[in-house]
């Protein structure tokens, strides 16, 4: 045991800096969690800004690193590190690398008008052939053309946009690279050919090496820099490695990467996420609000749809409808309701439609109530509503990747709720294989910094030896033929039947706060 | 003051039997209040079965009445008695004038055959255009029509049929008499001629006088009989006059007697009550759920249409959803809400649709949820929709009798919920007009009982002593202007849209129970 090496996978979130040493095997051996520092402006006019000092984020991920090496009996034991990080959010550079400005946080809404520009110059369906993305405001390069337009002097110094993960890797290792999975969501990576889109950067006037080099995640940048080895703890003889976009390193992490597997993370948000082997070309795909990128596997590309108000729709129920009442007693509740939950309805729109449907008018609904429509019978409407809605939202999806369903993961908050669990089961009418691990994301990275270490010999050599375990729930055949019928004669038409109507009240909400 | 008579009211409804003394300006000097003793057929295969046994009803007001006596220094100064009572329940006697049978409640559902019989013998056009009534099993003829078919030999010895109001104004008095607006919940009343439908009758094999001569509200019967002054305690001397239907007695309470006075009683369902001059002949006002009938104020009709669950709705709300929280406390965190509850809206068919649309397959619905939407913002939108509805009722309901609404009241329970009645002037544009009489069924009685003892001499004599002061809540313009946009551009579609929703939920619901 004294010989085995450790990996530091490291997980900058929108929340949290996460640092995790693991075991080979996927034990997490010490762990530091410091907060992401974000600020916001404060002026009313800048309202959903959002972003980051560089150096401030380097440090606190240096803190990070510090406390959970000081936590490692032997840190002298770790051999690799890599970054898994948020994406669509970058570092400008000059070329010293030095950072030239704020990193804008991918959530700020301050790049509508950037948005509108490259549709206008471009247009959304060029773009889409490009990258695979339907065009918003949130891609790296709506984020590159605000400070060229905003901050001409900053710019002027700019040489070099990194993600946030390529930045913490360049910090630790002095080299500059963005992997595929993140520079998929620049909208400047051609998807099919994965290189950059040269072409579409020089008719937009940016330059052709404003993005770092593509590179493989796991692919080895170098060891730890001497400084920054005195700074973090970390031994200078462990390998840097490209890491990748949050959420699909969590997928690695989970073993997701075949097609047909579909890994349904059960957040605040909700994501469907199937693997797939090529890049989806139907512009519907992308006007329907899905979106795709590459995977860290190096064999794959990935298909995605979101559901915005999952979790948020059982926080919401609980905080705002249900006095703050315990989810342990809520979910008992509506497990005393038989399914169907009484005739009840819930169509969970509570911020805006989710795939196949892009609509930001779209509202939540309860329908069906009656007298009987207590709590119980509303909350578990509620969860049948989400179950119902990720099937809407998975059926397209696996039709434009002419994909047949082999196999549903779920992970995330929400699988501790084994009713919904249960509900999904009986919704999608097959199991539901639960895979629980606290640390996905930073695991992922610590998969990659363990390829760039040479400790795993691929993906397979690793994924075999982190030998995770799921647990299967099964649909009951009685509840998925009547899950079944409310997909097929209510809740596939609840949206379209309520659009005109929620319509109708956005404009006259619209209206009144204008 | 030794010599103010007074005037017993009594009120038999569905709940309790309150006998209450009142001055001849309304003011209660003493009042008593006992269960109405209602029997439930225990067999599963008579579940909706609910009756009284006639000598108990008797009895049960008999104790009422001692209790109000024993409460009185002076019962001597009692002078006249007059009885309201539910409608569409009847008392079935023998040529001695006893009982033959039970009496069916007028919510019983035991009668769903008969009606359809009548459907099939008579039609229902036909029907409504002798009785202005949509056929309905709870009428007094089906429950005859019932007695006839399940326990011939009671109805061998039947030879009259007695509305409760009448039946304890005859166990009082001696004396058999029917008034209009009883008589126009039978569906055996002429209401264009205002005399029984001998024809109709004859058809049926009925006799010509099963139910009691017609009699108008405020005619004396005749002196307490002996027997029942010494088991009663009011005196011998005292007048019995022929009481009404107990809502609409509690409108005469309350003065609506105009055509274009609008009474709105807020109780577990809503009433929207509408004097008429003449009864309405289109078939369409019944086909929409609407009703009709005679007043008790000797000169004209009224038109109805009814909210089923709008107090119930409120109650829902509170016990179902807000796990009891006090009215103060929703009705404060509504009132924090901005007019327009966040663009939640609320359709309160919660047992079924309301006029104008006839459909027990509609339910309820919260449309337009967000994330903001607090319990306060879903209450407030409760009391928007309940306020929104009753426009929807009301609307029809003036275009069929071709009205202008001069004047709104309000009266029950839910007009200690300011907010709602400010939400009302809101959505109708115009005052609502607040009267508060804590027992306006059990005055109108009274009043009933004044005309016939001489006290009053006529009902606008009754109604300028008793000098109801009604409190007008006034609207605020900006806020009917809102009101006036979300009804017509959202209110008055949310139930056809939702229909065939509530229709597909309705038919799971359905195959699943049965």
């Amino acid at each position: 045991m004294e010989s085995t090496p450790l990996l530091v996978g490291l997980d900058v979130g929108t929340t949290n800096i996460k640092a995790i040493a693991f075991d080979p095997a996927g034990q997490a051996v010490a762990q530091a969690t410091v907060p992401t520092p974000t600020h916001y402006h404060p002026e009313p006019s800048r309202q959903g800004w959002a972003y980051y000092h560089p150096e401030e984020l380097w440090e606190t991920t240096a803190r990070a690193l510090r406390q959970v090496t000081a936590g490692l009996t032997e840190p002298g034991r770790v051999v690799g590190v890599a970054v898994a990080s948020v994406g669509e959010t970058g570092i400008p550079l000059d070329r010293a690398g030095r950072p030239t400005g704020e990193a804008i946080a991918w959530f700020d809404r301050r790049t509508t008008e950037q948005a509108a520009w490259l549709d206008a110059q471009i247009g959304w369906e060029r773009l889409f052939a490009i990258s695979g993305l339907a065009l918003q405001p949130i891609f790296g390069l709506c984020k590159v053309l605000w400070l060229r337009q905003h901050e001409p002097e900053a710019w002027a110094r700019t040489a070099r946009w990194l993600n946030v993960a390529d930045y913490i890797a360049y910090r630790l290792s002095g080299q500059m690279a963005t992997d595929f999975s993140l520079a998929s969501r620049t909208l400047a990576l051609d998807l099919h050919r994965l290189r950059w889109a040269t072409e579409l950067l020089a008719e937009l006037g940016l330059p052709p090496d404003l993005f770092a080099p593509l590179t493989a995640s796991g692919t080895p940048l170098g060891p730890v820099l001497p400084e920054v080895a005195a700074a973090t703890g970390l031994p200078s003889h462990a390998q840097v490695a490209v890491g990748g976009h949050d959420h699909v390193c969590g997928a690695l992490a989970l073993g997701v990467t075949d097609p047909g597997t579909v890994l349904n993370s059960l957040g605040t948000a909700e994501a469907v996420f199937l693997p797939v082997t090529r890049p989806l070309t139907d512009p519907a795909f992308g006007q329907q609000g899905y979106s795709q990128g590459t995977h860290v596997d190096g064999r794959h590309y990935y298909a995605l749809g979101g559901l915005y108000t999952s979790g948020a729709s059982v926080e919401w129920f609980r905080e705002a409808i249900a006095d703050g009442a315990p989810y342990a007693t809520l979910i008992q509740e509506a497990a005393d309701v038989p399914p169907g939950s009484l005739g009840v309805c819930f169509l969970p729109h509570l911020r805006l439609a989710n795939p196949p449907h892009l609509d930001p008018r779209s509202r939540g609904a309860f329908i069906g109530l009656s007298t009987e429509a207590r709590r119980g019978v509303l909350f578990r409407a509620l969860l049948e509503g989400l179950s119902l809605e990720m099937r809407s939202t998975l059926e397209p999806l696996l039709g434009h990747a002419q994909a047949t369903l082999q196999r549903v993961m779920a992970t995330g908050g929400g699988t501790r709720n084994e009713l919904w669990i249960r509900i999904k089961a009986g919704v999608l009418d097959r199991p539901v294989h639960v895979v629980s691990v606290a640390e996905s994301t930073a695991l992922g990275a610590a998969v990659l910094a363990g390829m760039g270490a040479g400790v795993y010999a691929d993906v397979a050599d690793a994924l075999a030896r982190l030998a995770l375990t799921a647990t299967p729930v099964h649909p009951v055949p009685e509840e998925a033929r009547l899950y079944s019928r409310i997909y097929r004669e209510v809740y596939s038409h609840v949206y379209e039947t309520l659009r005109p109507l929620h319509h109708a009240l956005d404009t006259i909400r619209s209206s009144r706060s204008s």
